[in-house]
C-alpha cells in the first residue's frame, strides 16, 4: 500500500525532481501541494494522474499524508513547517531554514530573523551517512545543502583520522550547474550570461560554509570556499586542496575512505589517482570521491562529484525519508 | 575625423553589438546615451573611454552627434525617433517600429496603435541589397528584422525570377539563438530551461512575417513561417522549402544568386548541394546563402543563415549608417 | 526470477542507454557481451556488478541469455545475429540491419551488400503502436531508425485517415541531438565544432528515409527529408509540413491522433495548438505529438518528439523485448 | 605597405585565430603555408583572397614572408623553425617546443628528444608584459602556453614584491574551454562526452607547470596546478589561492598590480573585491584581473581569465611580432 507524501515547492527544479522520484518510489506516491504560483510548474508535470491539493496543514488529513517535503524557499519553510508538523506530518525541509543551529547564527548567514526558532533544536541534520540513526527517528529533518554535502561527504572522514593539516588550509574550488539557482527569472541566469561563460560568484562567505565547519569541525578561518557557474544544468564538482600532516599516498588516502563508507549505498570511491566528473553522477543519488597527492610534500587533492538536485536535493531527501518512514534506504533512488 | 554616432539602448545585445562594432569603425565614435535602466550594461562595455550622455534631444547638439542607433523596443523607439530627427540627427532603428507601411498594419502585428504614424511614409526599410539608393539619401532608416533579413535575401531573387511556385507554397522553417529574444530576466529563455531543450514558439504569426511579405511580393497564406529557439547565443539559420516550376538543379538557382548578388560585399554564395552553417556566419555581416535541389521533382531547398545580432541587427545597422552618411559601405564591417 | 539478456555494442551510447534501463527492469537483468574494443565502456559502466561474456553464440547457453540486444553497426548485427537466432535468443536489433525489405534495398541506401539476407523475411519491424501482435510472436526484431519513429508516429494515422495532400508533397524538417551519431571520435562532432552551431547535414536521401515510406505508404517525391544538427546530447524535434485536403482544424487532426492512441501507454498528445519541445521528452520512452492548423488555407504543422536514445533506440528495444517476452510492455520504462 | 606574414597549421583553432587577425592587421597580410592535411581548413577560411604556399623555406622569399606564425605541435616546430630562421624569416612559434631553456627540461615534460637545442639558446619567451625588450630584438620567439600566460601575468608582481608566503604553498585552480586542446577528432573531446560534464584531467604535472615555475621563480612543491575542461568553446579562468606574509587588503594587492602594469595596453585591473568571467575576455587579447583577499588570515584569491586562443595563443602571437617588426603592439588587436 502507497504512503502518501506532500511536495511543496513542485514547479522547482528540486521539486520536479522529488515528484519523478516519489513516482518511481515503491512505497510512495506524490501529492502536489500547492502554493502561490505553482501553476507554471503543470508543463513539466503533465502526467496528469497525479493528486493535488493545497499547501495547507488540513491537507495531511483530507490527503493522508504521512511526509511532507518543503522544497522551498527559507522564509516560506519557516512558515510551513511548524504547520505540517503540527499536523502530524514528518517535514524534510530542502530549504537552508533548519540546518544551522541556533537563531543567531541563522540570522548571521541568512540575513533575516528566523520565524520558527523553536524548532531547531529538534531539527535533525540529514546527512544519512553521519546520522542515520537520528534520522530513523526525526519528525523534522533538515536536508543538507548541495555544496556542503559534497564538501562533508569527502572531509569529515579525514578530519576525523586527523589527517589533515588545518592550520595550512583546507580550500574548496566548487563548481556548480545553474539549476543550483533555482528555477526563476534572473538576468544573470538567463541562457546569454551564462553560455560560453564561467564565472566565480562567493567567495569565503557563501551561506553554506557554516555547514561545513558545523560538520567538519573545521575552523572558518580554515576553510576558504570559492563557488562558481558552469554552463550546465545540473552537477556539483568540488576540487578539494589541502595538506597531509605527513606524506601520504593516494591509496592511504582512499583506505580511509574506504574504512568509513564500506557499507554506505551512495558513496562510489575511485581508484588512488582516478577521479570522477559530473556525467558519473549526473541523474543519480551517488556521491563519487577520488583522490590526487604528491606524498614527498604532502599536498593532496580530492575531487567530490554529485548531482546537485538529486544526491544534493531531492535524491537525499528522499533518502531521509525513506530513513524516517522505515523504508529500505534506496528505495526510488536506484 | 570622426563623427559621433549616439546608441540608444546600449545595454541590450544589439547596442552592445553596435557599440563594439562602431570603437572599430574608422570614422565614427559611439556615444552612450542613457534611457531609463542601463546601469547594468556598465559591465559589458568596461571600455571606460566612451562617451556617456542622456538620451536626450539636446545631446545632438551637445555631443555633436551626427546619427542615432536606436537600440530599443518599438514603443521607445517611437518615443525617441521624432526628437531626434527634429534636433538634426539620422535615426537608423533597429526596432519594428517603422518597419511596416501603414498605421493599421502595425497595429495587427504588434497588438498596439502606431504613435509616430506620420513618420511612416518617410522611413526607408534598411536592406541594402535592395534599398540602397533610398538607404543613400535617408533620414529615417527603419531596420529589417533579423528573420526578414535572412528570408529575403534567399527568396526575393527567386520570386523575381519567376522560379517558384508561389501556390503550392513557400516554408520556412526557421531557427534562432537565444540573444534574439533579447537581454531580459525570463524563465522562459533561462539557462536550464534552453539548454539540451529545443522548441518551436511560433507558427504562421510571427510578427516579422509581415515584412517578407511587402519584401517578397508573397501572400500570407502562400508563406509558412516557424520560429524556433536553438540552445546557443547568436545566429539565424532558416531552411526553406519550396517547389520549382519547371525542373532545376541547384546549380540553376545559384545562377540566379550570383546574377543578382556579384557585387554585394555581405552575401557569400555556396556551391550547389553545399550549404552553410553558423559558425560560417558567427560575428560577421555575412549572409550565406547554400541550395539543394531535386530536378527531377522541382522540389527545392535554400538555406540562409546569419548572426542574428549582425547581419540581422547591429552590422546592417551600421551598413545602413555607412550609405547615409557616405562612408564606405564596409566600412567598420570587416 | 530474472532473466538474462545480452548487450552488445554496451559502450555506446544506445547500449549504455539499453544497459541502464534493463539494470532497472523488474524482470530482466543485464549481461554485456564483448566485441571488439568495448573496454572504454568500463568508464560509463562503473558499477561492478554486471556480468560479462564474449559476444559469442556460446554465450547464450553458457549465461543463460533468453535474448540480445545488438546495439552495433550494421555489418556487425548482420555477422552476429544469425549466430545468437541459431543459439536460440531472441535478437532485437538497434541498427538498420534488417529494417528494409529486400537486399536490393538495403543495398540502395546503405551502400553495401547485405550479408545475411536470408533473415529480412522473418524481421519484424518493431513499432509497437502498428505491429504489437507480430513483435509478439518474433524471434528478429528490427527496432526502428530514431528518425522514422517519431515521422511514422506523427505521419500514419494522417495518411490512414486519408487526411494529408500527399501530392502537395509532406514535408519533415528534423532536428537530431549528437548522440544520434553515435559514440565515436570525429572531428564533425567533436565539441567545438558543435557548440554554438546548427547545421543541415542531410538532404532528401537519409538513410532513414525509406522506413518512413514503407511504414506510411507515401512516395519518395512526395517525401521531403532533412536532417539537421542541435548542439544538444539527446532528442529528436521534427517538424512536419503539409496541406489537409479540405479545411480542417487542429482539434480536428488532434482526434485523428486521439481515436488512434487513446490506449497507447508511450505516445502523448497535446492540447490543439500547443507543442512539445525537447525536455518534455528527455530520458523518457515518450513519443509527444502537437499539432497547430491554419484551417483557411489547409496548412498543417505537426511537432513530434522523442528522446533518439530511448524511444528512437533503447527504450523502444526493452519496449518489444518486453512484447517478445510475454512481459508487461512498459516493464522498465516508466 | 603590407608585410607578408606566414602562418604554418592554419587550419587548427589557433592557426584560424591568427589568420584572422593578420586579414585585420593595418600592416601585415597573411600567407597560408600548406603543411600536411590542411584541407580541411578550406571551410573556415572561405573568403577565397588569401595567398597560399607550400610550407617549405623557400616560401619565404617567393613570397616575401618577413615573418612566419607556427600553430603547430612541438615536433613539427622543431622540424620547420631551423628552416625558416635560415631562409630570413622571423619566427613565432606557439607550441611548446622552444619555451624550456634546455634540452633535459623539455625531455622531462615533453616526453620527447629536443631535435632543435641549438635554438633554444635564443630563443625569447614571448611575454611583452615582462621581456618586451628582448622580444623587439628577436628573430625566434617562443609564444607562451595559455595556462601559464594567465598564472604568470597574475603572480609575477605578486611574488616580485615579496607578498606571498611561497611555503605556504600557490594553487592554481585552472579551467579551460575544449579549443585549448586543439581541432582534432578524439572521443574525450566530443560533444556528447563534454556538454553538460565538468572534468578535471591534470593534477601537479601539466606540461605547463615548467613555464610558471621558470618566470615566477616558484619551486616545483610550491605550485599546485589543476587543468579541468569546461563545456565550452574558449576561456582560460585561473582561481589562484595563496596566503600572504601579513595582513592585507584586495586593495593593496590591486595596488601591486597597478604599479607593474599601469601602461599596459592588455591588462585590465578590477575594482578590489570585483573578478572577472569568461564573457569579458572572449575574442579580446585582454588579461583580466582581480583579487579578493581576508585580511584577518591573509588569504587571498586572484581571479586571471584571457581567451585561450587570443591572449593565450594567436593575439599574443601577433603582438609579438608586432614587437619584432617595429610595427604598433596593439595593431590588428582591438
Amino acid at each position: 500500500m502507497s504512503v502518501s507524501v506532500g511536495v511543496v515547492g513542485f514547479s522547482g527544479y528540486s521539486g520536479v525532481e522529488a515528484v519523478g522520484i516519489l513516482g518511481r518510489h515503491p512505497q510512495c506516491e506524490p501529492v502536489l501541494l500547492e502554493h502561490r504560483a505553482d501553476v507554471d510548474g503543470l508543463k513539466l508535470l503533465r502526467k496528469a494522474s497525479v493528486r493535488r491539493a493545497p499547501a495547507s496543514a488540513n491537507s495531511v488529513a483530507a490527503e493522508g499524508l504521512r511526509a511532507v517535503l518543503l522544497c522551498t524557499a527559507p522564509e516560506v519553510s519557516m512558515e510551513l513547517a511548524p504547520k505540517f508538523l503540527a499536523a502530524g506530518a514528518v517535514v524534510v525541509d530542502l530549504s537552508g531554514a533548519f540546518r544551522l543551529r541556533t537563531p543567531a547564527l541563522y540570522k548571521a548567514w541568512y540575513k533575516e530573523e528566523h520565524t520558527a526558532a523553536d524548532l531547531l533544536a529538534s531539527a535533525v541534520y540529514g546527512l544519512p551517512e553521519f546520522y542515520r540513526n537520528s534520522v530513523r527517528g526525526a519528525r523534522l529533518i533538515s536536508n543538507p545543502g548541495c555544496y556542503p554535502t559534497a564538501a562533508n561527504l569527502a572531509l569529515r572522514p579525514l578530519l576525523a583520522a586527523g589527517l589533515i593539516d588545518r592550520k595550512a588550509g583546507v580550500i574548496c574550488d566548487a563548481k556548480s550547474g545553474v539549476s543550483g539557482a533555482g528555477r526563476k527569472a534572473t538576468l544573470k541566469n538567463s541562457f546569454c550570461e551564462v553560455t560560453e561563460n564561467f564565472s566565480a560568484y562567493s567567495f569565503f562567505n557563501h551561506r553554506h560554509v557554516p555547514e561545513v565547519l558545523m560538520n567538519s569541525g573545521l575552523e572558518e578561518a580554515e576553510f576558504s570556499f570559492t563557488a562558481q557557474l558552469i554552463p550546465i544544468d545540473r552537477g556539483i564538482l568540488e576540487t578539494i586542496y589541502f595538506r597531509a600532516w605527513k606524506p601520504v599516498t593516494a591509496a592511504e588516502i582512499m583506505d580511509v575512505y574506504s574504512a568509513q563508507y564500506a557499507d554506505e549505498p551512495f558513496i562510489r570511491l575511485y581508484q588512488a589517482g582516478s577521479v570522477p566528473d559530473l556525467h558519473a553522477v549526473a541523474h543519480t543519488n551517488f556521491c563519487d570521491i577520488g583522490v590526487v597527492a604528491d606524498p614527498a610534500t604532502g599536498r593532496c587533492i580530492v575531487v567530490s562529484a554529485i548531482d546537485n538536485l538529486v544526491k544534493g536535493a531531492a535524491g537525499q531527501a528522499i533518502q531521509n525519508l525513506n530513513l524516517a518512514l522505515g523504508f529500505d534506504e534506496t528505495a526510488g533512488l536506484s
